[in-house]
Formats: C-alpha cells, sequence, structure tokens
C-alpha cells in the first residue's frame, strides 16, 4: 500500500493533530507564503501588491516580501504592477498526484466510464471539509462545469464525500461533523448533523450514495467507494448528471451499474500498482 | 487577454530578473518549505525526517521545523516516522489551471484528438528550461507513459519545447540558449545549441515541430503552437506517437493535419472565453 492509501481517513487524524500543535516550531512566514499561493484564483488571477494584502490579511510589507521571494524562485511572474503564478506552482501540487498513484490509474477508467455514459465523472478524496478531485474526465459536453483536477467542495452535500465520510470510524466521523460548515447551497441540501449520519449510515450499507440537487439546482452525482489491499476506501468515483437529461429512474437502472464496476475496476488496478 | 497569456516569454524574462533580485527581501523559510514540498516524487513518495534533510539538504533542525509546519497546515501527513503528502498540496498547483484558462479550454478538444487519431496528446507551456504539461489527454491505450499534468520535459528535446522556443523573441532565446542543459538522451538528441537554432528556424517558418526519438528511442513527437488574440504563442499542442505504431509518413498525411487543425480551434477557443 502507498503512503497516500489512506489519505481521507488520515486528513482527518491531521486535523484532529493539528489542534494540540506546538506553536514554536511553527514557520509563520512558510504559511504566508503557502496563503499567497492560495489566493490566486480563476477569479483572481492577477494582484497588485495593495490587493494582495487585502486578500491574504498580511501586512503590505509581509506580502511584499513574500511575493517577491516567490517570484524569484519562478512561481509568479510580473508586468511590473500586477503579479499572476507561473506553471512552475503546478510542480507543488504534482507531487502528490504522482506519489498517490490513484489518479494514474484512475485516469483510463474514467475517460472510458465517460465515454459509456456520456456524463462527466471524477475520482475525489477528503481533505478537510472538503472534496478535491484528483482526476477527473469531462468528454466534450458543453454545458459540463468548468471542474478541474484540485477543485474542493464541500464534502457534506456531494456524493463523493457521502460515500468517503460514511466509510469513517466514528470517532474521525464525531471529530468531522463537530465543525463542518453545512451550507445550505440549494433548498434540498442537508444542514442537520443528525440527518446526515442517517444518510450515511445507508450509504455504508448500500454501497453507493445520490446526491439530488443539494449543491445546485438542476444538478445530481452519484458515487462509489474505491478501495486498497486492505479493504480501506481510499478515494470514491463519481459521475455528475444534469437532472433534466437523466431522469431518477435512469440514474439507478442505466448508471449505478456501470459506476459501480468502474470503482471496482479502479481498486483492482489501484490494488495491483507495484509499490511506489 | 488573461493575465498568463504570455507565461512562456514571462517565465523567461522572470529567469532573466531573478539573477538582479534584490536578496534582504527573501524569505529563505518560504524556499526552504517550499523545496521540501518538491521533494516528494513517485519515486519518493514518503521521507521519516532523517531522509527529508538528506534529499532537500537542509539541516536536520530545519527540516524538521519546515515538516511540523507544513503537517500542522494540513499539506503534510505522517504516519508517526515517514512523513507524505496531503491532497491539499494540490490548491497550490491548480489555481493556476484555473487562473490561466488554457487547460480548461484545452481539455475538450484535447479528448477529441485522443479518440480520433488514438494518440496520447497533450498542451504544454515553457517554465525555466522545462516544457511543463498543464492538460493531457490519453484515452486507454495501455503502454502510453504514465505522465500527468505538471509532468516536466526538457524543452530542447521535445516537440513542444522547439514550438514555445520558435517564437520566443531573438534575446530571449539567446539567454535560454546560454544555460540550457542539452542532456543526451539518445544517440539522436541535438545536443548544438547552433544546429537547435537552425532548427527552430525552420518550426517558425512551417508552423510545427516533430522530433524523432530525441527524448526516447522509439518515440516520436508533434506539435503546433496556439494563439491568442495577439497573436502571441501561448503554449504548444503534441501528439506523441510510438514509432513503431505510426511510420513518419502517417505523421505527415494524417497526424499533422488534425494537430494544426486542433490548436487553431484551441487558440479561437481561448480568444472567445470571458476575460478572467
Amino acid at each position: 500500500m502507498g503512503p497516500s492509501a489512506r489519505d481521507g481517513l488520515r486528513s482527518v487524524r491531521r486535523r484532529a493533530g493539528r489542534r494540540v500543535h506546538v506553536d514554536k516550531e511553527f514557520i509563520q512566514s512558510l504559511e504566508k507564503g503557502l496563503t499567497v499561493l492560495r489566493a490566486f484564483s480563476r477569479d483572481t488571477p492577477s494582484f497588485t501588491l495593495a490587493e494582495m494584502a487585502k486578500a491574504t490579511g498580511l501586512s503590505r510589507a509581509a506580502a511584499r516580501r513574500v511575493v517577491l521571494t516567490l517570484q524569484s524562485l519562478g512561481y509568479v511572474g510580473t508586468d511590473g504592477r500586477q503579479f499572476f503564478l507561473l506553471p512552475k506552482v503546478l510542480e507543488l501540487g504534482y507531487a502528490y498526484l504522482s506519489a498517490s498513484g490513484l489518479s494514474t490509474v484512475a485516469q483510463p477508467h474514467l475517460d472510458a466510464l465517460n465515454v459509456t455514459l456520456g456524463e462527466a465523472c471524477s475520482v475525489g478524496v477528503l481533505s478537510d471539509h472538503d472534496v478535491i478531485y484528483v482526476a477527473r474526465a469531462q468528454g466534450q459536453r458543453r454545458m459540463t462545469t468548468a471542474m478541474s483536477i484540485g477543485t474542493r467542495l464541500e464534502a457534506t452535500c456531494t456524493a463523493v464525500g457521502r460515500v468517503l465520510l460514511a466509510h469513517l470510524p466514528d470517532e474521525e466521523l464525531d471529530a468531522f461533523l463537530a465543525d463542518a460548515p453545512f451550507t445550505p447551497f440549494t433548498p434540498h441540501t442537508v444542514t442537520s448533523p443528525d440527518e446526515l449520519r442517517g444518510l450515511l449510515a445507508v450509504v455504508r450499507e448500500q454501497g453507493w450514495a445520490v446526491v439530488d440537487q443539494e449543491l445546485e439546482i438542476g444538478f445530481c452525482t452519484a458515487a462509489a467507494p474505491i478501495r486498497d489491499a486492505e479493504d480501506q476506501v481510499v478515494g470514491a468515483l463519481n459521475v455528475g448528471m444534469h437532472t433534466a437529461r437523466v431522469p431518477p429512474e435512469e440514474v439507478v437502472d442505466r448508471v449505478l451499474p456501470r459506476l459501480l464496476d468502474t470503482a471496482g475496476a479502479i481498486g483492482l488496478k489501484y490494488r495491483e500498482r507495484r509499490p511506489a
């Protein structure tokens, strides 16, 4: 088993561990640097130093030192006034994809499932209260959300999240639920921890999750667990569908069997891969 | 035009700028943190503190502080002895993909080209002396290299690199060639700056590059430029082929026309996208 085989679980354990962290070892300037890198997004792809200070809560002087350091290391570029990310930042995330092996193993299976069903599909893992997508196939459908690897979505209202949460040990689920945000994205979003617990018991029992319009009206997702050699859930495979295109009975009759087959096939390949 | 539209050029400009950087603003602990994150790979997916110190050249105490900080921030996990990356690191790299827009725009075109040609294809940009791949479609072919987004390859001996270098302004190409590594990967690898200059002039003139077995025996790639609204080359699209499967005449007759069409279509979509 690879070292990142149980990231979902470890992620939650690590969150618990963070609270008892001894602060004197903590390097604040490293935290500031990573905060600056994460401030860039599709909506704010570039910043002046003043905007960066405002967006990150850093002092102008601190933001300036961080940005100049990132620039001199080749992660950030500038036209003289605006600063923006350079492709070298991809190397920071790439090591995870490369080390975990799950993305590489899953991709051809995602591509095949995408062709079979004509719907976008992804593999996600838990990170804090979110699902992070580590592999994705969305084919050529025009109206598909422009999601990519590295996208985060709140775990409680996504099918991938429900599958991953359903397989957490009790005390880890308790810790998760104690401070989960439960953002009410739509009128259908489940925002009660107790109601969610009941749903998770069903997901664990039946081996899959369907989440209907809890993240976005008109959008429904189904997910199934991917298991390693020790039968631990290392990720979940999902298919996202527009409700106008895929009626509920079709999700169960046509989508679920293929989703479960593919999740099984990815698990098999993941277990077969040569040790990293 | 988006802020990362000319990353290739800016990357080279930034390299030149780095040399005159004033060191007193430089935050060494931020550099150390990013060095530790980059030390993880497929071959070394986990480290003890001693191994991490050795791999990065940091003192054991410095490595310890960096790793504990990264752990408390949720980027690194541990089983008590070994440290490994957690999926949160993906957020650092994927802000770039999201902000640039090139990956999102290119992906459906890559998927379609992959289906049409039955060969893996990618979009790459320049970063220092390397090409970094920002989008990829490799379909279900078994023998395809397990490359993913974020993979680096030396620019001088790849078709994507040749296309991107062919469109650099003269002084930037001079700066690039002055310290390019020219690693001789195979007996066919071009390792003379002057010979490469001649090849780049041909690439610029004809509008595409083919590189035959210079990176790996039995492997050939073709690439074409992707242009923004100002006709600047923002990336290059490539198709990778095994020479045993695709004879040279087929590269020209069957692959090139589709490669050029797809690169043109990606450029069109990139120019049409809503401003970030």
